[in-house]
């Protein structure tokens, strides 16, 4: 049996790359596993090799100390990898196979499963519907920034990419599909993006840069995307968005110069909760200000997707609402203009082969959009640090040096 | 040319029946009329002997002094009547013609109403997309809760009934076809009533149990309406559904005891932002109360619809926040759980012929569920005064005494 | 261990009641077991003991021998039992479980399940996509008008029934869950049937008068159903439906008395291949007459739905033409009318639980409107003479002396 | 008053450009019209100066005497042009404004027409539902292969460009949108197609090779375009598009040599019943053989859209049953599938709009994907013969000589 490598937090602003154990076909203790996931068995599962798993900013919200995430969690839930191994309740998923790994764990057996809201299946985390790898209060599944990773219930939640060599060649792209292409591309089919829509995407971070990239495979007419770093605006140009530099004011004026009108069809939120202020404050955090941009540069009887993450509780938030996940909202406004809203996770599933399908025939290219940085497993530390910066990229880690 | 008479608004608490002008094919300026309405040509438009005109609930939030409607204006969108003349831009629909006017003024010329999406004509307003006869800031049509009142874009916005005795017999149910049966049908439509849901509806005013209605209608298998008045709640179980009292406390508590867990799959706010608080909280106004209440109950997955009322402006909001319409609302909550969120007016002409064809088959009795109670229209300040106590009735104006 | 007893078919218009083997968890060869499903070992599935399980339409193809159907075939599809054994892969579902079987077998892990089309599930049935229990060319998996049935992939494919005694109360009702149910209400929703609507169903056999049911829980205004036999129509009558006698001529004239005009919103094919013609051709097999029916009497701009079964070859079919599953079908008018057209098996799956609690909630009395009518297996023989000769009932076998 | 010119039917095989009457705001009597719309009255129309007025293949039909088109009649039904007059019931279509029309005629009044089905309007053609200009048992309006051109219900029924010198400089794509775009995307919707999809295109005319355009815009991963002509084939291949010769035999081999599985995901027939057969039958009339091809390359569970042209009469058929519009269709085959079709006219009104976003912003080739080639209106009849003879060109007619 081999060892085991694993990106670990180590407290609030650390990271680091520590040895762990090998993956073994049932959930065991140990830092943030919920009590009644431990000595769970799982036949169901598969151990994956792993050959790139990314970097998320929802792993941010932990390293930062957003959370009451534990010391010790090992972290990662977008994960691609090479099937090592498989329990006795695999039947279609085999050894070699080369597969994507929703973030979202799910069952493949409760009512939402079967409903195809993979994103809150009832049956893997105890303390509410919905889970994923490497994350706190989510069950207590281990992380898969790491060599190796355990998959449970692999028949249901793994994407086998058709050809193994063909899929080498674009792993870069195919990467993304185990959590920010899908998210993206669910926040632009919610926010009801079509041939010809004018869309608004709020942050150029990976989710917003892969929403646009999403927004453009649908038929986008326009693709504004807003941000208040540079860096990110310019990535955001790099294929054919339109951008807002929201430091400069308020969005809708912006928007008015590039379309001649100031609202657009569609918004999405890529930001979530750790939002800032735009113009004179955009130094402040403003959890609500990106929700109530949207809003307002929304065309009445539009509609709203909001893959941005918001939480039930922000021990860091700046007041007493926002601890609790209470933002001031503009509903009157949202309201009045007959705006219908999307929250939650992605249900990656929903989208994933259909996106796969899109990558392996170049039609979209959404490692270079986003601007996929490949860095060894060993090198997460500094990944995350730049990331934390604003850095214009999407790391993938590359724990067995596989990616070319 | 017969004289006019219709309910007009004396001032907060205050409304009184007054001789008014006859309809005229030509937007004239009034108490209300936006500017750029003011001298507007109909020919497009027919005059209507009203037969029944309802009072609505958010009739009473101008009564009540919670916007800027002006005085003198003259109240009343749900309108159904004869027609009596006809301009020269109608094609289609005939002088006698016993019709159901959705309150939404539409233009259907536009992008907005060709897409079905009434709510939000764009031809209409000139403040913004949407308008209703004899409303606050919707572009100053004159109100129908009158003897006589103008429909423009009559072929477009008049639904005639297939035949004029059989629609008799069942005016009182008909005459909610203006209005609250779409709006609660809406409701429970956006927040995807289907055969076999469970659904839980904040609110039994009229609207509330037209979304019960139809919520039955739709094949739920549970409705549970909740609401702080006895009268009210028993109003909603003479037709089957369970109730909630929440005056006694938080509603998940009694939705388990109901249905065995404490979530429903479908959600309706049909209270708005005049919404009381629960429990101990029951006498204050806390207008996001109802909206964190409906997240609340809504399994992970579900939907929900927001047919109440919520407003970009209240005047005589607790809180500063309030008064721009920005509530303390508990987005994380409804994002850990995936929910989606439908705000605004219904488009009534996307339901009114369905739900007519349901009441003439005698599949639905809105009028018996909803308590609509016929007054003539001279007694309309005594039904605006007994709704605004909490009357569990529908109020329904007869202005000729053709209601037998 | 137990023994088993099995209806079997013995050659056209025959059935036997035999001792057969208690099932195990691996597909055994046997009469019509498809060689690649030989062997094939199952520790997914669950062993149910038999509470009810009834004839369909369908095992009438195979009886009359206008199929290959083998002999020694195990019949049977429509299965609700009790769970006696689960094998070492199943998690979820518990012995001594009450469930409900979709006809549908189902793997519940491939690309078609995952979205939900788990008619065609693509791993079940070696020769093509879907598959079903007691069928021919369905894979070989044992038919369920048995005391013992071994149901795979049981986490998957079994609904449980949330209370046993409630259930047992209902368990006529349910027992119609596993097949005719859904496939009428999937029939109906394919349709386009909606609150208002007004619905043609032709066919007045069970799965008609489940179209008929469905069509009501869902808000249809009128509902007509359509057939040859008089106590068929009868029955259909018995709850709401108008009935149109089609041995008296073309639907259209009796629709038009009907409704005033000769054209419905939505219709259904509750006939299926084996349709006799119309009027003077009422004794004569006429397998386009009820496809070109339904286009005739339904609006432009309508949606037909196709529950009843068509089939790619037809041994015993009147002209070559059919044998091959080819009729000439009035597609011009459908084309001219913008109709839109569902075929296929039902997805059990995507409905059931919803009509499960649509029945245990008293919102619908499907086993009175088909006439269930409930024998023991031992009279299987008397129940497929009875429903071959058109009685109008539909049979539920109660192995076990369960129902009261 | 200026004169007119237009393209009029000559008799089977011969059409000519002749002088005839300026348009009025009066449906005059004519070959063609309609009795009960003779007279009909106009104020809603507006007359306009033709700029771009396309050849369709189903004028093909009525020019090859496939059709009972009376001699005399005025040809056209894809226009583009620009307001000159508007009648007094036209309230925001402006003289000068330069517009798209939908081939469609609808009311913009009626049930269908509120409801999105404006290829089903009820209000224009007195024999059935459903109207265009210029066409056979259409109900009479006047063709726009015109200098002018009377445009009845404009405000409805114009989809106005917002920029002039912008959509000039667009124009042979914007010719596109009042027919062919918008079938073949209707086309390509109702065959399910999304990002990923593999679709299969029977026809590689203007409407084939517009609904592969659309699949590429919807975000197909690949498109495969069959055809029985080299020229179109290769015209498929010059945008993207995988092919099929379907004269080299059926198309399901080299459809898995395409993608290494015999099927698509989606499939369109933008053929109709004029279709040949496939391989040896390549000369022959075969009206099914699309339609029996489509079903044989989808996949389970997929989907139809059906563009191409079905008629309820087809005087010069083959035989007796396609005489009448009935083809020998292998339904058991598409019902085994589970597949859905859908047929009928296009509702352009339901996509021009978005389509002509992507067009303005770049987002999309269609007239160099359909090899627009512009020729003066008198060159019609030269026009017409080479498209006859498959010529893979699209052509538009410029009668004013404005296209650059």
């Amino acid at each position: 049996m081999p060892g085991n490598k694993a990106v670990i937090f180590k407290g609030p602003g650390s990271v680091a790359v520590e040895s762990t154990e090998y993956p073994t076909f049932e959930l065991k203790d140990g830092p943030g596993v919920n009590p009644a996931n431990v000595g769970r068995e799982l036949p169901h599962a598969a151990i994956l090799k792993v050959v790139a798993t990314n970097i998320c900013g929802s792993d941010q919200h932990m390293v930062r100390g957003r959370t009451t995430a534990p010391t010790g969690l090992a972290l990662g839930h977008e994960i691609t990898g090479e099937v090592v191994e498989t329990g006795p309740g695999v039947e279609y998923i085999k050894q070699g196979d080369l597969v994507s790994v929703p973030f979202n764990i799910a069952c493949g057996r409760c009512r939402n499963c079967k409903e195809g809201k993979t994103g809150v299946c009832m049956n893997v985390n105890p303390d509410r519907p919905g889970s994923a790898y490497g994350y706190v209060d989510m069950g207590g599944w281990v992380g898969g920034q790491a060599e190796y990773v355990l998959v449970p219930y692999a028949d249901w939640n793994c994407l086998k990419f058709p050809d193994k060599d063909q899929a080498m060649d674009k792993i870069r792209d195919l990467a993304m599909l185990s959590d920010i292409f899908p998210t993206g591309f669910h926040g632009a089919v919610s926010a009801g993006v079509e041939p010809g829509s004018t869309v608004y995407i709020a942050g150029a971070g990976p989710v917003g840069l892969a929403a646009a990239t999403s927004a453009f495979l649908l038929g986008a007419a326009v693709v504004i995307v807003g941000d208040l770093q540079k860096e990110r605006l310019e990535q955001a140009r790099s294929f054919g968005c339109e951008t807002v530099d929201v430091s400069q004011g308020d969005p809708k004026d912006q928007v008015e110069q590039i379309l001649g009108e100031p609202e657009v069809d569609c918004a999405v939120d890529a930001v979530g909760f750790e939002a800032h202020g735009h113009g004179s404050d955009a130094q402040m955090e403003r959890p609500a200000t990106v929700l109530n941009t949207v809003m307002d540069v929304t065309r009445a009887g539009g509609a709203v997707g909001i893959p941005g993450l918001y939480v039930t509780g922000d021990p860091g938030a700046a007041d007493e609402a926002a601890k609790v996940g209470s933002l001031s909202i503009r509903l009157g406004l949202g309201w009045a203009k007959s705006l219908a809203f999307t929250t939650g996770q992605c249900p990656v599933m929903r989208y994933n082969r259909k996106l796969m399908m899109a990558i392996l025939h170049d039609r979209v290219q959404i490692a270079k959009n986003v601007n996929a940085t490949v860095i060894p497993l060993d090198q997460a530390p500094e990944g995350y640090a730049d990331f934390d910066k604003g850095a214009a990229r999407k790391y993938v880690l590359d724990p067995h040096g596989m990616i070319s």
